[in-house]
């Protein structure tokens, strides 16, 4: 131990928001191909090597300070002897070694938590995967890395061509990753805006969108959705300590020909996408609400907008219309909901910009502490959707190519399901994290992503449906088939939706 | 969820101890072959059959009312919507699927706390063991069933002749096992010290050793070992909430025949064999104290030798003469002071017992919410050292025989090692238990009792030891190899040390 390093006030929170029902860690998924000709033992040959490199690069060798004790005041501090074998982790998968055993096994991973007195990160090693794979599963705690960062190192395991980058605890990371403290602009005033809305609590539960549409002097545009429109739903209960995660691989190019077709962006059919699924699933549990719901999309407002600071993070309120049977009406809400958001952010002065990412995230924390509250307040929202742009580029490992790559995000108090989706070549990958106990069956919601998928290209693209009826179209959801498809250079949507989990 | 039935006081106690540094749960490991000839994927064929079978059966669908809400004054229900994919697990072992390999995932599993708000057992059915063997790993709350419950529950694996018995959750278990309020007798009355005690903190911390001595009127038998006279060390630590597990398998036979050499008890041998692997493992880290290591035996005592009550565990103070290089010497002082222990327990009043039970628990109990405790009082005693007696025919369970069977205890503030050993057939199988920040390398001690018990019997058997050199004898820690050997009816010192963890 040598060095103190302050925690920002935003990262302490993540820490003090640690219960036994919101552990506070967010995770990445990869999947890899093992290299043709490699040797019989490739995986543990692989586990072997690296644990032979010590914890060396920041932030792996980051632990709070004084461990729990430490947590009302906090700092970091550099250890100088981290136990490896802790933190690097070698498993496998029981037969099959399908996508279903490794759903299972990631879905314990991410309920356990994290030992708070040492270094807040485990990379998960997995072998025994189908179809000649390995996986990697890496987590971190939030108050380490947010969401953008988490990415980047994520990405780091990147080879240079010809040669063999050393681990990600053991790289001189150089420019590719700093860690600056976090919490800059908006967010760093989180705290101080729940400690005035616990002062603030009766009117708070009386009608929070009533204060909420005050302070945003709300305009009457019918398209806008803002708080306090979300319906009640399975989601928005209280949450327990487990987990369930699943996940869904499609195709960029396919998201992006609907997109023209319907005339809406690659964010557009993610959410109309997401939309269809949650109606077929909610209405299978006999769940689904006669209003629409309604999903906080995060999004990064751009300083060129005029509007709010650069490091602005907010949500875009966006009504799914999972109310709607018909799939062309349905795509024309999201559509309408979603420009009217993005016209209501770019109107907005910083200030008020500043006041709704607070009255949107407050109850959220505020719920850590009192999970009883979200049984008695409306939702503000009912989910989170959230798109982070991931690499264009193929990424090796030690020659094993990356053939795909999910993200395994956080659920709240009331927040009981996130749906996640990172872009990585012509893929895109959901990874979808829900509370074991409120939310059942969720790895249902990937067949009905499929379905849902499908319904909005027989309806946009009737021709390029019959092509993929015909087998002309890659199988979704089998990583290994789709490695031929193109590279096409991804185009995101220009308000770069980001740090998802931030913004809650 | 329909009836309530009320936790006893112990058991109640046990659920308040539940802290991130002393999770209260208790293991078993067991062993099995997998039958000649039996299909390709019998272990996932056994998983998906066991899957199929609803926990009906008691104590496996109790939950604590209320989750920890309840914990203050605590209750079971009985849920009958129990999640069995929560609680069966199937894992597999990475290559090489090796003893190593099942260490690393049976530490790991010891390390994750149960959730409070489910039932409190998990069931690990585990694969990919190397030589054509499975592994379960059966774990329950100390709340729920205390040491000698949880082995008839591990040996409720076993099928009628012919037959395959439903999964232990499911069995009809009759008068095989009974949920009976625990905390009878001497034990009920373990909280009310803690309160007593409490009050007494500073006079405790003074000198403790005065305290019990006075009280039980100790006599000047110089080969009586009582509270106060053991050394600190490196097992007397603060310790945190991750474990490590490590075992050691040998012959009841051999144990036998050195004891009957040395003129001693097979407990006696085994206090032996555990005293010098823990001077050679101490001597290793350079940190073997210069006065005796004193292990606590949990003993129960018998009503017939007219002193205490049926019910009544205590322990034995063993000194186990760590200080001493000569083998025989240290076999004479272990055999004189667990003598010397037997007949001091033999002539206490019941009240004396009861207070003595109390006094050599209480820093323990204490030391679970005040764990700097231990580093300012002087250890009551070493570590346990616990031998409990298992069944002695073989085991099957659907169609796999039961190849070996360890234990996996806990460990408590103070007292960062446990070292358990449970008799099958002609085994002898140790389960040592650590902190795995306090004790390095547990791993090591495993070749230390295999060189220590290899020095007792060249020391009183040479013969002996000379054809187990020429290879006449079975490899020790080798399940499979010593299958064949006789299945000799285990005669159990009479005192029947048991319940190992009630009586900390």
């Amino acid at each position: 131990m040598t060095d103190k390093i302050p925690l920002s006030a935003l990262d302490a929170a993540f820490l003090l928001a640690e219960t036994r029902s919101t552990p506070m860690h967010v995770a990445g998924l990869q999947i890899f191909n093992i290299p043709q000709g490699a040797p019989r033992h490739f995986v543990s040959e692989l586990y072997a090597h690296m644990r032979d490199q010590p914890v060396t690069a920041a932030p792996f060798n980051y632990q709070v300070a004084g461990g729990l004790a430490g947590r009302l005041q906090p700092s970091w501090e550099i250890r100088d002897n981290v136990d490896l074998d802790y933190h690097f982790r070698f498993s496998a998968l029981p037969h099959p070694g399908g996508e279903r055993e490794l759903g299972v096994l990631v879905s314990r991973l991410h309920s356990i938590h994290m030992d708070l007195s040492r270094p807040l990160w485990e990379f998960h090693l997995i072998e025994g995967l189908q179809h000649n794979r390995f996986a990697v599963y890496l987590k971190m705690h939030h108050a380490l890395v947010d969401g953008m960062q988490a990415m980047k190192l994520l990405t780091l395991s990147d080879d240079p061509p010809g040669g063999f980058a050393p681990p990600i605890w053991a790289a001189n990371l150089g420019d590719r990753f700093a860690h600056v403290p976090q919490g800059e602009g908006l967010l760093r005033r989180l705290p101080s805006i729940v400690r005035r809305e616990l002062d603030a609590l009766p009117s708070l539960a009386r009608g929070v969108s009533t204060v909420a549409q005050a302070a945003l002097g709300v305009s009457r545009d019918r398209d806008l959705t803002t708080v306090g429109q979300a319906p009640r739903t399975i989601f928005n209960a209280k949450i327990s300590g487990q987990r369930r995660v699943a996940t869904f691989l499609t195709s960029l190019n396919r998201v992006k020909e609907i997109g023209r077709a319907a005339g809406g962006t690659v964010n557009d059919v993610v959410l109309a996408t997401c939309s269809g699924a949650l109606r077929r699933y909610l209405e299978a549990q006999g769940q689904l609400p006669e209003k629409s719901l309604v999903a906080a999309v995060p999004v990064a407002l751009s300083r060129d907008g005029g509007g709010a600071a650069g490091n602005a993070v907010t949500n875009l309120m966006a009504r799914l219309g999972t109310d709607v049977a018909d799939v062309r009406r349905r795509f024309d809400i999201i559509l309408r909901s979603s420009d009217a958001g993005k016209k209501h952010l770019r109107d907005m002065t910083e200030a008020a910009a500043l006041n709704y990412t607070m009255i949107v995230a407050a109850p959220a924390m505020l719920a850590v502490w009192m999970p009883e509250l979200v049984e008695f307040t409306p939702p503000m929202y009912n989910l989170i959707i959230s798109n982070v742009p991931g690499p264009r580029e193929k990424i090796h490992f030690h020659g094993a190519e990356l053939a795909a790559m999910y993200p395994v995000s956080q659920v709240a108090q009331g927040q009981a399901l996130n749906m996640t989706v990172i872009s990585y070549m012509d893929q895109l990958a959901f990874g979808f994290v829900a509370c074991r106990d409120s939310v059942p069956s969720i790895q249902r919601l990937s067949g009905c992503m499929a379905e849902s998928l499908d319904e909005l290209e027989s309806t946009f693209l009737p021709s390029g449906a019959a092509r993929r009826v015909k087998g002309a179209r890659p199988k979704e959801r089998t990583p290994r088939k789709a490695r031929g498809a193109a590279k096409a250079a991804r185009k995101m949507p220009s308000k770069r939706p980001a740090r998802s989990s931030r913004s809650r």
